[in-house]
């Protein structure tokens, strides 16, 4: 991963040092926890990576479920439960889907209580032959997530017996309720250390499951997002990216912009994007702060909200996110309709990048502030250093703007009302 | 369709009225456009689902090109060109293509230049077999659009000539340099009317002839949009959706509100929102003005950026979109994991009407300002009144803002440095 900042976030070295330098006694404190690497505090996220035992126990589990015949993994959470393991399935495979109609497994999310998709799914449900097509995975810290429980009680009712005897996995708190009744009925558990809050957690079997069952490289995963936590404890800040990505989201905040857009040069990324917002918009929105996150695609948006972010207020700092491409399909030589210039013969890679760059450049010239993500790839290993970068570089913001990083108290505000209207 | 503003808008009717009134001259001018029923008008694209003409032309093709074999339609276009098609077909089909693997024609978007989808959607094209499967058509007002071109010169590049010569079709402006090297061809060309920008002409060929391939019901979406064309041509502004809309996003951004979220409350209504950022985005983002739209999906998004929404800045000003559900899956009575309360032997759209209201009364205890559109249904007639209402929404506000609503300056700007790079 290269990630470029100088110059182009419009702030001196020398203001992000400053910035990134209140850090300092907060970096050490992840190095302790780091150090510790135990699951004792609200940033134990950072040792996930490093943990073989809950890694092989997702394995030994999907020894078991994985067969050949296995055509649909049915992923039900919400939030934290499952847009992580989107961002790496839809980079990978899902955003293909369409085009690769004979491609199994597929991943089905199931996250809100949509009732056009839930009667479709159940009609799909109900065409299962044999369980072993199927592999069900609930995901909910606690069990008390209304759209989880509802969405897999109507699964659970629309298969087999033996699908649910045999073919379903919880994944849970030790010891919340939701453990409790699954393991008393002998459904598999797979445990979410209690202080790694949903957004945190796509490193542990919250992801790692069902990306293994999916076909994934959890391992490849799990090793960039090693190198990463070990990068982003860095001393050096400067070359410590979490806490220089921090340093100027903050510094922009603070004069006035409330706007971080992220914008994706595949749009293959568009669900890290989405992973991104829950993990920016829930760890710092409150108290009145916060920056709301957007996600833009290249060069899809450049036709949308291009002219906005060009010829619009100045209220962005903006994330560009490219990666090389492997794929080599290239136009032709001689075009049908050689209506545009200087494309004949090139890749589709050649064209992206290009493209890229020249937003970039356009961004330079109207003096608009951005920083630049690099991937090495499009590989688990490249989106494992992707994720673990953005939760860190979380945790620093979090900590200059002065809020807690890991709670979302006014979530619970619209569930009181929800369940007021529906035991009327 | 059902919109209400009143209180929740945190402005009053007078405040509104007042504003609105502005807007009197304006509306007459678009009366005027209405009137004369013809294209010599930037807002002539309120004319578009009053032109049976057009729409007749539409189905005399669909009726030589629709076979029963028809597994896909390849709809080749950027922003406005496919944007306004993906928002009506994702909602009724393509949200739902995971679970629906055996339901088609199925419609394939090609964008942006991804070199991993097209290298994927080019084995898929390899394996037709029968001409009578497929359909291409490709969208671009000038034929100068980069993306565009070269998706399509690959995709014609990958399939038999039989293909290229009898289930292919062109949608661009008459006498464009596209349009003309079509007709050479003898390919079939439909008309985009060159005063219609593309994001006014959803309800021009560029959306009816792919959805009504699709399967789509191209005269219910003309119908909802015809009547509620003549709604927002009311002299009586508090009862004009499309003025009250924009005196309340105008109001509110004079205020410094920049962010204009639009919360869905049906998944499949994201592709809605994306259409609505490119009009939202490039019709208002000049001259330094402009509103940031932004797109959330209830309740997913709730367990996202649902706690920026109710405890982070008060920047925004939101419009929630709703529809009651056809569908009739309900909760088991007997839960396997009897974990949450007041859901039992409910109906889905029951759940998620509840979490709609209890967002809504969240957002009253905040005094968070937000208006409510409640669809009658999802159907092509709703998505219809929908679109009309929002693009007649925009020229009000683009008045008000006094910006040109109808040009895009900026995004040639990375064009040019885009060209700059592919030509070295």
């Amino acid at each position: 991963m290269k990630f470029t900042f100088t110059d182009t976030c419009r702030l001196s070295n020398n203001e992000i040092e400053k910035t990134a330098k209140i850090l300092l006694p907060y970096l050490k404190h992840l190095q302790l926890v780091a150090d510790k690497n135990n699951y004792d505090f609200a940033e134990s996220s950072i040792n996930l990576p490093f943990d073989e035992k809950s890694a092989n126990e997702v394995k030994n589990l999907v020894k078991k479920l994985k067969t050949k015949k296995l055509q649909y993994i049915v992923d039900i959470g919400i939030g934290g439960s499952n847009l992580g393991t989107k961002a790496v399935y839809d980079t990978l495979f899902g955003y293909f889907d369409i085009v690769q109609p004979d491609r199994y497994p597929k991943m089905i999310f199931l996250d809100t209580n949509d009732p056009e998709f839930i009667s479709r799914i159940v009609a799909l449900l109900k065409r299962i032959k044999s369980p072993e097509e199927i592999v069900i995975n609930a995901i909910s810290k606690s069990g008390g997530t209304t759209e989880t429980i509802t969405n897999l009680e109507i699964v659970l009712a629309s298969v087999g017996k033996t699908i649910v005897n045999t073919r379903f996995v919880v994944t849970s708190d030790k010891g919340s309720k939701f453990w409790n009744f699954a393991t008393e009925k002998n459904v598999p558990c797979l445990e979410i250390p209690t202080t790694v809050g949903g957004r945190y957690s796509v490193l542990s079997p919250v992801g790692l499951f069902p990306l293994m069952m999916a076909d994934l490289n959890i391992d490849s995963l799990l090793a960039g997002a090693r190198s990463m936590r070990n990068k982003c404890l860095s001393k050096s800040v400067l070359a410590n990216p979490a806490i220089v990505s921090a340093a100027i989201l903050f510094l922009h905040n603070t004069k006035g912009i409330n706007i971080n857009d992220n914008f994706f040069f595949h749009p293959e990324l568009e669900s890290v994007g989405k992973w991104y917002r829950q993990l920016m918009g829930e760890s710092l929105g409150k108290d009145g702060k916060g920056i709301t996150p957007t996600v833009s695609i290249g060069s899809t948006d450049l036709h949308s909200v291009g002219q906005l972010y060009f010829g619009g207020p100045k209220d962005k700092i903006t994330t560009i996110i490219g990666a090389p491409s492997a794929e080599t399909v290239v136009v032709p030589g001689n075009m049908t309709f050689p209506l545009v210039a200087h494309v004949e013969n090139k890749k589709f890679g050649v064209i992206m990048d290009a493209i890229r760059q020249g937003v970039a450049a356009t961004y330079d010239n109207l003096k608009l502030p951005y920083m630049t993500i690099i991937l090495d790839d499009l590989s688990e290993k490249s989106l494992g250093e992707l994720l673990q970068f953005k939760m860190m570089e979380m945790m620093f913001l979090g900590k200059l703007l002065g809020v807690n990083t890991f709670n979302q108290p006014h979530v619970e505000l619209y569930k009181i009302e929800t369940k007021k209207i529906l035991s009327r």
